[in-house]
């Protein structure tokens, strides 16, 4: 069984890492070379010449135009041979493989799987990332594990206490009780950890956005789409001060300050990723020096994941067959892993694995 | 067929490695965490939480309790869970492996095997390591090779001439005859080398122990003792000094030097091993820096060794299948071989494996 | 099916590699280990010892006997077993394989296959290289590519375009007619270019061998010999000055420059390769500048093919079973890739593998 749906939107690049030139990226196994054409669009090919597979991305782009740089083929955006060295008649064949691809909320999404089922009313709410209400910035790392454990990690703040004591992490997240529910593509995990001390990330947050000192109510909503996407609505407000939805009520954050954590993890091979996030707040919106600290600042929490989760997956490849124990703490989890495989399933047992497509069989002309 | 047996005391670490701090370490493939309690005593953990594998030796030890650097599951130094985050009830099988371990002749032993079969009278003795009468010191280094190279290296000291010629080969080692006998679990070379110059070192060591200058008897009885542990019994002495045993009469050694060379090599995998080793002697006890200029000079002698044997190793890789002639000089390291096939055979037909139960197959709760 | 055939003479080294003294090299898979002999011919072994296996290469060669570095079993040039430790009679059967070889036109040859079948006059004919009438130098390199992926490369120059584009391409190259023709072991692509601008390279070539400046008539003609060889001649000539045959009617080539690009490529392993090349010339013989000028000028533009063909090789390893399509410019390839699997069928038909005889089964005497 496949690790990964590949009839999926999954992101591929940040908007401005993609200009009029080659950029090579791996997604689901399969190598792309990207580039944006001169109307602003961006295009997604096979990264392998039709001819004698060398990646496109070592050749050149000249307008829309792809070079090959060992026998000087020519592809245009759509991935068809317009050129060949040599000979006026072109193979019909002579074509490298085009993906569906389209930009939205600061990420380029690519679809690595039945072209016919690409519909973009999939692509993950990610709206906080280009929303004038919220400020913020992000990064791409890559990590050496399966995409799912930055899932898994990501599903359960527990781990805080332990890894990020240093900034987020306090003894309470551990502690507080939290619910998990779920729907046909989501699950969702929250936790409300009442009056209790401000860790000193969120101190100085609250501090920052309204001025405010003292005991705070404080929230993590994590809600995970099915197959990679993670975004955390998370906060503290005043202790007391009614952010929490009490019944029908609903809760008023106005006195508090909110943030969301938005992540979205593309598989690049089996056992490593592509991590997106980035971080958006809904205070001091213009302070440029806020962004930028924060940005740095996740950015070091995230790299103590990373350590954690390359170890992980070291020792998961050393216990081949492991079959892992759930505790209670790891019930999103469980549900984010269910819906995953659910996707993933449905499209081995539709049979037509896209995945087989990738590389058509061709016989010498 | 396995390499070696599990059913053995293995050394893990130098008395000194162990302090109440987490150390990681690999015997027989199977990833360790050792610690010294408060109590002083050592334990030996299975170096993966049970929860999601991520190894112990990342966590923190306090006082006798290891915390897993993830999710903070406390193991005990018997390996049973003692805290899970967010939850009250402990999940009974909650637990990490401990190894039985014992600690002698500043060695720290571990049983990778059965439990019910680890019985410390079967540690090999090696106790010139800490007995007053005499002195030395060691190392411990990570070869790249199957541990059963270096036993082969060490049962026959013929390649002292062409390898360590500089300074305690000699043609004569090459030359001279010797004597392989064998018992149930211990094989032994015995090779005397008589009115012959002395090499280099030997000169060096007769002369600071006896002020003795001219031809001497020369001595090396190479004792193997299943699986893993051989030590060297060296030396010279005046020749016709009557060091050699005749028939029933034993030797006098009195106006000679002696050393034992102690060496016992873990498999660490299948294909490296972490060798231990100290060389002891019976003379100039209180000379610390011959103690020191000893440790290091046995150290440059046994990295000549180690390149020859990462070589061999490496040759082995590339001719899988083949069956090796032995040589006169290889009686020793024949039977040496014999006596640990017989081992792992013995355990292997016993059918309890005990590889299989280091990781019992666990179901999702 | 094997990548190359046995039976065949591979280069292996340039002639003032091999000294007195052990040199380790790889042809075929197989180890080697070569010296120049007190009588100046050179002896290629089997570099692994038949007692344990330790290359021969990490031990002493004295005059014409090579003494193993682990237990001193010495060996002559014939790879027969002269003597042993510890004891006076030698197994008859103790002895490493010895390889033919022949040195010619500068380049050491060996034959890996069958010993009956080793024919010095099957070496490819590469006089240029050591002939009065011509000048030039060459070099080595260790290319980690399938040896076939340098010959392709080599049997079309189209790619000199889009590969060399600052030196000796030309858009002339790709868009210039060829012939490709074929005999039972070898395979020739002949371009002619005429009335050209000549690219800078062959600009400065022609001012410094005749003072000429102008328009050129430009050749290449490719002559691969199977398995592993192409010699390529190369020059330009005033345009219209007689240099192309024209039916019956030989070229005259007086007026213009000639050389010779020769390129041997010995299969190292099945992924990788030794490139043996030179560049010879008939014109400005003594001028030493020019040759390092030369040896280095093409050496650089060697190291732009290494780049795409180490690309290609990983291409190649991502998409395994990938059936290539062939353009009009790879007629001279085909051809090169149908001689080399008819070697290869043959030998492998004829039922004696030779390379299975290179380790001979040994039981323990």
């Amino acid at each position: 069984m496949s690790t990964f749906p590949l009839n999926a939107w999954y992101a591929c690049a940040y908007d401005v890492e993609v200009k009029n030139e080659l950029l090579a990226r791996t997604v689901c196994n399969q190598k792309l070379v990207l580039f944006r054409r001169l109307d602003g669009a961006v295009a997604v090919l096979e990264d392998a010449c039709w001819h004698r597979l060398l990646p496109l991305s070592n050749g050149r782009l000249n307008g829309d135009a792809v070079t090959c740089g060992y026998h000087g083929l020519v592809y245009n955006a759509d991935g068809r041979c317009t050129h060949m060295p040599s000979q006026e008649t072109i193979n019909p064949s002579a074509c490298v493989r085009a993906y569906p691809v389209a930009e939205k909320h600061r990420f380029v999404w690519v679809w690595p799987g039945d072209v016919a089922l690409a519909d973009e009313a999939l692509i993950p709410d990610m709206h906080w990332n280009d929303d004038p209400a919220w400020a913020g910035d992000g990064k791409m790392i890559r990590v050496h594990c399966d995409y799912r454990l930055v899932l898994d990690n990501l599903m359960d703040l527990t781990h805080e206490t332990f890894v990020h004591g240093g900034s987020i992490g306090q003894a309470a997240v551990a502690e507080a009780p939290f619910v998990a529910t779920h729907g046909e593509r989501t699950a969702t995990v929250t936790r409300w950890m009442e009056n209790i001390d401000a860790p000193p990330f969120w101190a100085r947050q609250v501090r920052t956005g309204t001025g405010y000192e003292g005991p705070v109510d404080r929230w993590q909503i994590i809600r995970f789409e099915a197959p990679a996407t993670i975004n955390i609505d998370v906060g503290v407000a005043p202790a007391g001060s009614g952010a929490q939805p009490k019944g029908d009520q609903p809760g008023n954050r106005s006195q508090g300050v909110n943030g969301y954590v938005l992540n979205t993890i593309t598989p690049e091979t089996d056992k490593t990723c592509l991590y997106f996030w980035a971080f958006a707040r809904n205070y001091a919106l213009h302070d440029q020096r806020l962004t930028h600290e924060l940005r740095e600042g996740v950015a070091s929490i995230f790299r103590e994941d990373e350590l954690i989760l390359e170890a992980q997956q070291q020792a998961i490849n050393e216990h081949p067959g492991y079959s892992f124990y759930n505790l209670n703490i790891d019930a999103g989890s469980m549900w984010m892993r269910r819906l995953i495989d659910k996707m993933i399933a449905a499209e081995e047992q539709g049979g037509a694995k896209p995945s087989k497509r990738v590389i058509p069989l061709r016989s010498v002309a």
